[in-house]
């Protein structure tokens, strides 16, 4: 690789300039091997969110990013592989039905998450307040684990992406996060790594989400749509509503309840349409499905059959996980003290903030303010009423799952303000927006 | 001092938002102690650079990297202290003569100045040409020199304005030097630190100067003016032209004989008129001449009674320089060849571009590409045809001074495209372009 200047370079993207493919895999090579600076890298980063970024540099440097380090190779499974991502939010659960009912289908899921931070949960932690669960999937056991059961349950491997984690790490630390581009090619390498035949990607949008408006998601969801198909992927994005959380549980063991609810052919009704919407795209995608009808009526014979539940427990028992709790022969541990917290007047709910929800059962100790925090799995919050809800002085809002008493104290003040009634009926808003496609 | 946060900080400035006076203090104060990084610095100087700086911000910025180091307190001087700053070009010595005329008028001038660095020279090297000369004046000399003899010509301290020093090295590797905020608060910040009661600023505009179209250096000017009048020290900056090298002499010891011969009432005109300019303007800014016919006078006799080159005699001497360069008695060293340019066309000058002939003055040698080279005192280039000038095929253009066949080699294709002619005659451009007064 031909050498460069990376003052030039930042001088070009500052003064509006196009980096080329060349350049721009320059650049993340020198930033991972040290050559770069990371002050030369923040600057140039905070050039991006100023100036943003053509296509292909887009494509370059999420391609770059992706061949930082290992990349997987799945050519030997014999299953189409497709994963799903989701940008984050509250109460967010959907994974953990979505992957095993779209490989009980017979579609490959390298499913690989993170951990929460902030207001959003992770499903990483969620899968680990299964006892004996281990998300720690080495690369090289994906072929087989994903030839025998069609779904891997991973957390991020440390090999994969390295540059990924280096940039996200300078961005959080020099105010250049908020960049449509360097988000998406962040989510997308990281996608991209796991060598997919396609990619469903559910972008949030709202109070609990990271995009506030619709015109910043779609943005993202283009951008992000581009990308995959650029790269040869065929990426279907989906605008979900993220104002309130999604279904009624929120914290880690009390989401892993409620996904297993969803498996078991129950659970609330946004979290069927979410998981329903998202499976069928899956399927189609894949190929499995010739339509949106058939990819319907597989995702009902594996829920009706147990088929999905089946392949839940056995991914998790194949990963160290207890199967007594998917079988339902073993509690998830619960928190020692519960609160209930009630309506102070009649009417209807009009707010169901997630964001104030989700900094909550953060206060509670089930998430995390910094990366090292320890999560409590045991807390968290189970909704009563959800916008569009009747209810009356005294009725059930919501019950506050807490370990100790300091923490309530803490979250109280943001779940007391977190639901607002009006004295006459609402209607609860749609929860799927738009639909983009990057095929 | 309260904490901030960085991050947020950063946050602000990149979202258009506005620092405080305590935020940009803290700032500059977190960087110099270490707990800002440079990555965090590097950008915020990017957003800086997209973003601007409000009048509050700057002043704040420039007070703040004044008072990260030791400030000078020349409080005991009983002269009035004015000095004068350029923002840099080619063939530009005026310093060297204006300093010893103000002092000889009876104005304190503390003067500071800095090495070349490109195409541009810089004072300090020019006078370091005259053998034994030394600029380190530590900063408790200054009271007793300006007493005494009214001048100092010292180089840049490293205990004053050390935040500027290392903001200035991280701009530099991160592409986030074009920014006139940034250039004027790291100007005036080293102006202001030397304790001034006025400041005069001459900014060079065109092909040699750093600011290429006089809409950007009257903001560059009008900025730097600004920080004075806020500071309290009245600044009045020149805008005036750097299209063609200033003076005939180009190179560190043709330089000081340039300047030497202004000093004897001698020199080429452009060079008697900035040096002019300027210093009427110190002396009116002083306070010592009531108006500018005044300090017209009292330069003209300075200079014609031999008391402006004496005082430049003395402080060259009392700083260990052989004051027998000053009288003429012994020649700077010279390099040992010479090689004459020649019009190859009759016509007249239109262009004698000063960018080429001072990066062929650095290819010579004698001047920097990086901070650390060694600079060849003896070399450079003697115009004989400046811009209006009418020239025949043969005549010389120039005379290049050199000490290699080599560095002659590398200079001369600079130098050969450094002049264009034209048939008709040409009008040479006016020198003094505008006047910008801070008062």
């Amino acid at each position: 690789m031909p050498n460069h200047s990376i003052v030039e370079l930042i001088r070009r993207k500052r003064d509006n300039g196009e980096l080329t493919g060349d350049e721009v895999a320059w650049i993340i090579a020198a930033f991972t091997s040290g050559e770069v600076k990371k002050y030369q890298m923040s600057a140039l980063l905070m050039a991006i969110v100023w100036r943003g970024m053509t296509d292909g540099e887009l494509s370059a440097w999420t391609d770059a990013m992706l061949h930082s380090g290992e990349v997987l190779d799945l050519s030997a499974v014999p299953m189409p592989k497709i994963d799903k991502h989701s940008t984050g939010g509250v109460g967010d659960k959907v994974s953990i039905p979505l992957a095993p009912i779209v490989a009980a289908c017979g579609v490959a899921v390298p499913m690989m998450s993170g951990r929460g931070l902030g207001h959003t949960g992770g499903t990483l932690d969620k899968l680990e307040s299964i006892p004996g669960f281990s998300p720690f999937v080495p690369p090289a056991q994906f072929v087989p684990g994903l030839t025998e059961h069609q779904l891997v349950l991973a957390g991020q491997t440390e090999t994969l992406v390295p540059a990924d984690k280096a940039i996200y790490a300078l961005r959080d630390a020099s105010g250049t996060v908020p960049s449509i581009p360097l988000i998406s090619s962040s989510i997308m390498s990281k996608k991209l790594s796991e060598d997919l035949d396609g990619l469903v990607l559910d972008v949030k949008v709202g109070k609990g989400a990271f995009m506030k408006s619709v015109a910043e998601a779609t943005e993202l969801a283009e951008t992000m749509a581009a990308i995959g198909k650029r790269h040869g992927t065929p990426t279907v994005a989906h605008l979900t509503a993220m104002d309130q959380p999604l279904g009624n549980k929120i914290g880690n063991t009390l989401e892993i309840e409620e996904s297993l609810d969803i498996l078991r052919g129950g659970g609330p009704a946004d979290m069927i349409e979410i998981t329903r919407t998202l499976a069928v795209e899956m399927l189609v995608l894949s190929g499995i499905a010739r339509d949106a009808d058939a990819a319907f009526s597989m995702y009902r014979r594996v829920v009706s059959t147990g088929a999905a539940l089946a392949k839940f427990r056995d991914v998790v028992e194949e990963q160290g996980g207890d199967p007594a709790i998917v079988d339902g022969t073993r509690p998830l541990a619960d928190a020692p003290h519960r609160h209930t917290l009630r309506a102070r007047s009649d009417g209807f709910v009009r707010d169901c903030d997630a964001l104030a929800i989700g900094m909550a059962v953060v206060r509670l100790g089930g998430g995390r303010v910094a990366a090292e925090d320890v999560v409590d799995p045991t807390v968290g919050v189970v909704l009563a009423a959800k916008v569009g809800d009747e209810v009356a002085e005294g009725d059930e809002l919501a019950t506050i799952h807490y370990s100790t008493p300091d923490q309530l104290a803490s979250a109280l003040p943001l779940l007391e303000q977190a639901w607002a009634t009006v004295p006459h009926p609402v209607e609860a808003p749609p929860l799927l927006i738009s639909r983009i496609s990057g095929r």
